[in-house]
């Protein structure tokens, strides 16, 4: 359902690490309008300038959030150009970000309805000094703010549009008899994060994994092999990871973000 | 006293980092339960793979917390095998773990009382869609919100056990005249903390800390010596900690976790 | 105007990175005596040792956040010798952190009174078992629970002071034709942020900016030049900032804190 009561969360994902006060003063905004948001970092730490492994994130992650809630994601190489302001109702939750690819995965998989916020949307929720380069804490904080407050809902927004930037990120595909992805990040230990989908093993009997030279056989959980073996796994967000037990797989292997893998039947 | 009445808030242990979305997905499964939660990270930049950082941070910081806290902690190499999950109640604060030796120092130290969660237990917080490697979100969220916000109570945990694990991180000890330790880690600064404590050093007359190479003299505070000047002190936590004025005594040292360091008499 | 209604957020700013349970412990000092507490993250990593970092950024931070904000900041290195604690109130904000020349900048653009915190208020919060080394936790917590539950109040404080240490941060100044300054930080992009302000522009026909080597103009957006090319801007903090569209600025430019720049007319 598109239907969207606010429960006054809000996620925040940026690029903007941890220097810096530039998620803090988004976070001011957001309570100088709303004081009794419960706000939740996402992550700050996605790529940079690459909205795709924030919005890959996002759209595996909304749902363990309450209903209603706000999920804010500033990852925007475009701040300040003639870029749209994308605000999305699915499954219960709003999604607000900038038009740039970022948002796609997470409007197809909630199903949702799509708006372009138009100027006089934005100029409703009166915002002041808005820089030409930190949208995130002058025009996006006090869009989320109003959201969650519900001072500003989707019956103030008109008709949805199918008009807003497809995903960056390509699905993995079927090459004759393999499957072909590509690894999307890493994690902090190191683990290899694809696009290769639970659904997309459907059709081998025994898939074995080719990636950075070696051959690796499916396990459930990585205590399954011994330290320092790699493993192969469908993990907690539904997408082949290759793992590494208690080591760093990236390391080991030598690869990241953009790196081919391949599912192939073990001979 | 093992009497706990939730106060509502609850910190947030892992070896997870900043990058992903593991920790917000953490906190959004205990928001989706528990509203109200008041959410504390301690630290998710705790050494990989070992739990016994985590566990000495967590032994030597519950109590600056509110009476009522309930203190999840998830360094958990064996994720998704058959261990434990650890529940004790101590000093009206409750601790929640993999059974992987983590909380062992806390239990003694809040004088706890330990209980193992059997699978009708964690079935009645009925959890969804449990992963094979991620029991921060799957299992130990939910079961953080039961207890922080009185859905589970220690009444329905029937009798404490002995059977855990106990700590990885071996005490300090005297070898003749002199203190043996290791270095537990190190912070921001580059301060290496040890595993000595102010008792241990309560026969010495006038202490001196051999380390990296070095005589050590002990003060009060880093201001007490000049810049660039090495340093032995009591810290914040009760543990011997060797620092470099203004500057980085791990770098400098050239050691950290792990690295012996003795106790000495100054002659 | 320097009345303080405190609106229950407390922001915390410091230099203790993400390792070991530095922040968390003192927002558990804080939640222990203010339950209610709202606390915002400004950053923790601010350059260590050096106050300068830390009170640029509250100086031109503290007004995104609700009025009756308490703004702490501890970047300490002389914690546990005789320094003062700060209190200052302005423009409806309240900041507390060592005298160690952090806050002068932040008192003068609220136009803040400024206290001393004498030990007889400071006994007066009923401070449990103080360390040489860690007053963040020990004093700052317990003074900024006070401030923000309304406990401690200007009106307990008697006569303001002038008696505080400047700022360590220069301003930009004028050099005949040119206007001279000195990059203060970077951020996680790579941008680096310098002393000269918009006012410190205001001579210039068509300004540019020597940096490392290269003359650098002026735009409005990173999105104005193509990626990978210099840009000169007024940031949204409204200081000048040098950065490279999509890539980093400092490890192209090879410069970073305390880098000279200058401000020229274009030739």
């Amino acid at each position: 359902s598109t239907l969207f009561e606010p429960s006054g969360v809000i996620t925040v994902t940026t690029d903007f690490g941890h220097r810096g006060p530039f998620v803090g003063t988004m976070k001011g905004v957001i309570l100088s309008r709303f004081p009794s948001a419960t706000i939740v970092d996402l992550t700050h730490e996605a790529y940079v300038h690459w909205p795709a492994e924030a919005g890959f994130w996002i759209a595996r992650s909304y749902h363990y959030f309450p209903l209603g809630t706000v999920h804010l994601a500033v990852v925007d190489p475009g701040v300040g150009t003639d870029r749209n302001v994308l605000l999305a109702f699915g499954a219960g939750h709003a999604f607000l970000a900038p038009d740039n690819g970022l948002l796609a995965e997470a409007i197809d998989r909630s199903n949702a309805d799509v708006f372009h916020l138009s100027g006089t949307i934005i100029d409703a929720c009166r915002l002041e000094d808005v820089s030409a380069t930190f949208h995130g804490r002058d025009i996006f904080a006090p869009l989320a703010a109003a959201i969650a407050s519900g001072a500003l809902s989707r019956d103030d927004l008109g008709e949805p549009t199918l008009d807003y930037i497809p995903s960056i990120f390509e699905p993995a595909e079927r090459r004759g008899a393999q499957f072909v992805g590509v690894v999307i990040t890493s994690d902090h230990f190191g683990n290899l994060i694809t696009n290769v989908t639970r659904e997309d093993l459907d059709g081998f009997k025994e898939p074995v994994v080719k990636a950075g030279g070696h051959d690796i056989d499916f396990g459930r959980t990585y205590g399954d092999v011994s330290p320092g073996d790699l493993i192969a796994l469908i993990n907690s967000f539904g997408v082949l990871e290759i793992a590494r037990a208690e080591q760093n797989a990236a390391e080991f292997l030598g690869i990241g973000r953009g790196a081919p893998i391949r599912v192939v039947e073990k001979v």
